[in-house]
């Protein structure tokens, strides 16, 4: 199996079909140019399902949802799925209100998932309504640390036993798992947490590295994770050298990805296969 | 006639009502201030005909439309017209999906347009949508070329008199025409692809200038093209220098444009009178 | 009483709920990082008190309102109220529209609001709105100048006394004052008015501030504008090394915020007390 996870992406170019929040629309249309794909949002539900049959990948990104986006996020996904693609859960906030709590764990239930990437309490969240276990184990809700990581691991692996989907987990470390396969991904800057919208931006960034390797799932995955994390040390060591805060960081990590080549994302992912 | 748009345009200052998607929305305003014009942006039904009232010109962007702003485009393009306010249409998508197309066919139908501006597949919906001659002829929705240039004019003066709007195909090469005259324009780099929303900011300039030049539409159209296209270029020039990529050339775009003086714009501008 | 509202506001990293314009939103959550805040955007009436409740302010702005989100503004602004979390409005465009005057009345009505911050014409109408006397007054309409700078400070003031709220009222010279005390400060660079949104990011940044600095709001709120006017200072300074235009600009208004420590703060603040 090839691992020009990059390259194949930017020969595919793979149209990511994007019903995602209103709050960073902008810079994930943006990095899916920068990192090789092409966007496109549409979230009316009576042309939802033909938009996205003329794409490669969707993104469910629950960021801003509203009543006529959860029907809209059903519809595209049901069809996406019947044709498919790859479909990319991005559950922001699950767990901080009920509805996205239940938006959440209705999509993953009526929508098989390709991939599902979220913060640990959002995972968390969803692993637990998707379990036979109920309530949140405090410590586990805890940030990845390298003492707790096989723990973690181990959610991933129970909510992707529970969906089908790979999940990956991102925080200071990153955690991408499938029933069979394990990823720990150690590649980012603290100072990515000072920009908005960086995980939005990845979650598009797997959908199109999912779909121009279909073959490897997790593994693209995994792949996006890295080229992420490394557009953010790139842009922090520019940073240094031409000062500035976070809304010029903001644009250089935007700008690494899109300068980024199979060869330096080779050269910087740290990626551990578990 | 004076041909000093981009002067006018500034000392003017016209206000803009644009009802558009939610992608660009933010460079459409930023850019709409660089360029001299200045923006509100308003999209409730119940407001939209009081808003654009107290405006100059009125742009319809159908990027993330949705049945509640497919009435409000519809009530204030009506409104607009009424009170001769320039109208621009950017029929993002028209042939993508039946929504789409069939808002667009509405919009044309319903409101004179001032200027309608879309890529050469978007313009070719609308034309065969708008003519006698049904289905699309698969040669003509090729990209505008030097050797295909003069058939493209054709198709963007057929939707000129089916409409009575100046309309506009950018692209590589871009095509301003009207019943009575065509300009193509030559301006423009090809990194400005690699930058969402372009397009979105163009059909706002083009609102702001057809507004402060309103006895020389076509005339205003072309300038505000070949100014969107001469940013395009001095940021690609000012990128060369300063190193960066997408996200800080989308930037540059946009300063180039807030820093052009009509000196500059004539001495680059690459306007052929057809 | 300490006056180090921006350290309280950094040590304190307030959650603020913003139901705010689509057009301003990315800019707006990333100031509130850069200024020591954090964002959440939510707009479901369904969840707006849910989510407010696990947060710390409100910001309520008009800017792109519609009929949805009038009511979980209300619904969340009611919560907030109940919940003793300063509730701050940004009236964008009353007095434009009959929606949006009307709007915010009742906004101010059933919610009993921390801060308004407007420009004069929208402090004017809703100074008129609350007030016994009617219609406007054509010269309190003028912007703020060092000659009609003890009018409006009456004008802020009455609104206060009529609301219960800090009224803010920006522009060239912007005023602070509740029925016992005024400030007038003096930071900001005319170039601020080429970036859209530098009105929707202040009142995000007062709301923040406010929270963190819940026994000095009046206080709080001017620090908070001058903490924004500087950056304006710092960023045009910067400018003028660097060279660029609007767009650049607009990054480094961010990124002074971001970089700003509460030294800078003190030796470049112009706040006066009246």
């Amino acid at each position: 199996m090839s691992k020009k996870h990059l390259e194949k992406n930017r020969s595919k170019n793979p149209l990511v079909h994007c019903i995602t929040n209103y709050v960073t629309v902008n810079d994930v249309a943006n990095m899916l140019i920068a990192c090789g794909g092409a966007p496109i949002m549409a979230d009316e539900a009576s042309e939802v399902e033909e938009m996205t049959s003329i794409c490669d990948a969707l993104v469910l990104n629950i960021g801003t949802l509203n009543e006529r986006t959860v029907d809209s996020m059903l519809l595209a996904g049901m069809k996406a799925a019947e044709l498919k693609h790859p479909v990319v859960l991005d559950p922001v906030g699950a767990g901080a209100t009920r509805l996205r709590t239940e938006t959440a764990l209705k999509l993953i239930e009526k929508i098989p998932m390709a991939v599902i990437r979220g913060n640990i309490s959002e995972i968390m969240t969803l692993y637990h309504g998707t379990g036979s276990t109920k309530g949140v184990d405090a410590s586990s809700g805890d940030v990845i640390t390298e003492e707790n990581l096989e723990e973690k691991i181990g959610i991933a692996r129970g909510l992707s036993r529970n969906t089908g989907a790979v999940v990956a987990i991102t925080g200071a470390i990153d955690i991408v798992a499938d029933p069979t396969s394990a990823y720990v991904i150690r590649n980012g800057h603290p100072m990515m947490s000072k920009v908005s919208g960086t995980g939005c931006m990845l979650t598009a960034v797997i959908a199109s590295y999912v779909a121009a390797n279909p073959d490897d799932r997790a593994g693209a995955c995994a792949a996006a994770i890295a080229a992420m994390g490394l557009s953010g040390e790139m842009a922090y060591e520019r940073l240094m050298k031409s000062g500035g805060g976070p809304s010029t960081y903001r644009s250089y990590i935007i700008d690494a990805m899109g300068n980024m080549t199979q060869e330096e994302l080779e050269g910087g992912m740290k990626i551990e296969v578990r």
